[in-house]
């Protein structure tokens, strides 16, 4: 015999970056209590949807691009991403009332040091970019003009000058010491770039005090000192 | 004093795939006579690329789907990738002149197990996917009528399901241990999938002897007992 009761409501889903930000998320989450079963701090772990010390809350561990995509279609209610990710999807769906101030750094326009001590991008009119952000390169140098012929790529942009894919990538540059690795020096930043909550739209209206709990919680975890 | 000389040749490029593919493709690059610097033996090596034995081939080691794109614009003349990665992009710079034997699985439709038990997929009218291949997903799914609607993600498709975001996935199912961890079954095989070799066919024609040569050598690799 099954008991009748109130319809159960889905539990929330925080959708979280694989990866290095994890490390600068994990402190957050302690702060606004949310405590992980133990195998999410298993970097080999199979799992990809984690339960939590809270019943109504589960996490689940993707890629960066993916933390917008399940949030965006609702999948996920609540993510951390940085505003790399938001601004190359642009999803209506996506609000992010939130910067994390972690996962500091920026996107920037880089190319081979030799050629960047007389190069100008303010005289550019066509330029070839090898990028993991087709989008935000386009509508960055079309904004003035510049049209941006872009080659995407997943991973390792740094080749792509060495090789002739490109002489010019856009990439983001932390400590800029994998451009030097590569002869490679920036020229122009596009944007800087910190993680933020982000929440689905539609979550926020039909479940407005739990979701409207998280960003208040989150927002005092960031501000503590 | 700088000495004059013939022109120097670039380099030929092979790009290689990360991740678990490579362990399958290293006796074959022994049985073709290539020895990778130590260095590319190290997991956790930010290098990208690698000197060999021979003093005119290095190795990129790039993400599956960038192995196409790097041979597609002639940044690596010859490369490893499944036809899962040729489909998708349908580069018409890449030839594909030689199936390796290696990474044998299948791109595949697969649903919740308790959904496939009745479900008929030939009867589907529109169908919603979340999948790495949206191209192929459309492309396979058009041929017979049927509209998909495929939601892009990079990985975790398996999540798909159980949060909402589709009923349906494709994906690359090799033993369907993840599936079923997942509680999910495959209802329809796309395509069966190998890792070929891969060839820009500028490069065949500028330097058809070095190219060829390497073919042959991969395929009695290949071949090999």
């Amino acid at each position: 015999m099954t008991a009748k009761s109130e319809p159960v409501r889905e539990d929330l889903v925080l959708a979280l970056p694989k990866g290095r930000i994890l490390d600068e998320v994990r402190p957050l989450l302690d702060r606004v209590g949310i405590i992980p079963e133990p195998e999410f701090d298993n970097d080999n772990s199979r799992h990809l949807r984690f339960r939590t010390n809270l019943p109504h809350l589960s996490l689940i561990r993707v890629r960066s691009f993916d933390v917008a995509t399940f949030v965006a279609f609702g999948a996920a209610h609540l993510g951390v991403a940085g505003n790399d990710v938001i601004m190359e999807f642009d999803y209506s769906e996506l609000y992010a009332p939130l910067d994390l101030g972690i996962g500091r750094c920026r996107l920037s326009v880089a190319e081979p040091v030799a050629l960047s001590e007389t190069d100008d991008p303010a005289r550019w009119s066509h330029v070839r970019v090898a990028t993991k952000y087709p989008e935000i390169t386009r509508r960055h140098f079309a904004a003035r003009g510049v049209q941006a012929e872009c080659i995407k790529l997943n991973g390792a942009m740094e080749l792509a000058p060495a090789l002739g894919l490109s002489r010019r990538i856009v990439d983001l540059v932390s400590s800029g010491a994998t451009l030097r690795a590569n002869g490679l020096a920036e020229v122009e930043t596009i944007a800087d770039i910190t993680s933020r909550l982000i929440v689905n739209r539609a979550a926020l209206k039909t479940r407005p005090e739990e979701m409207h709990g998280w960003i208040e919680r989150f927002r005092e975890a960031t501000h503590a000192p």
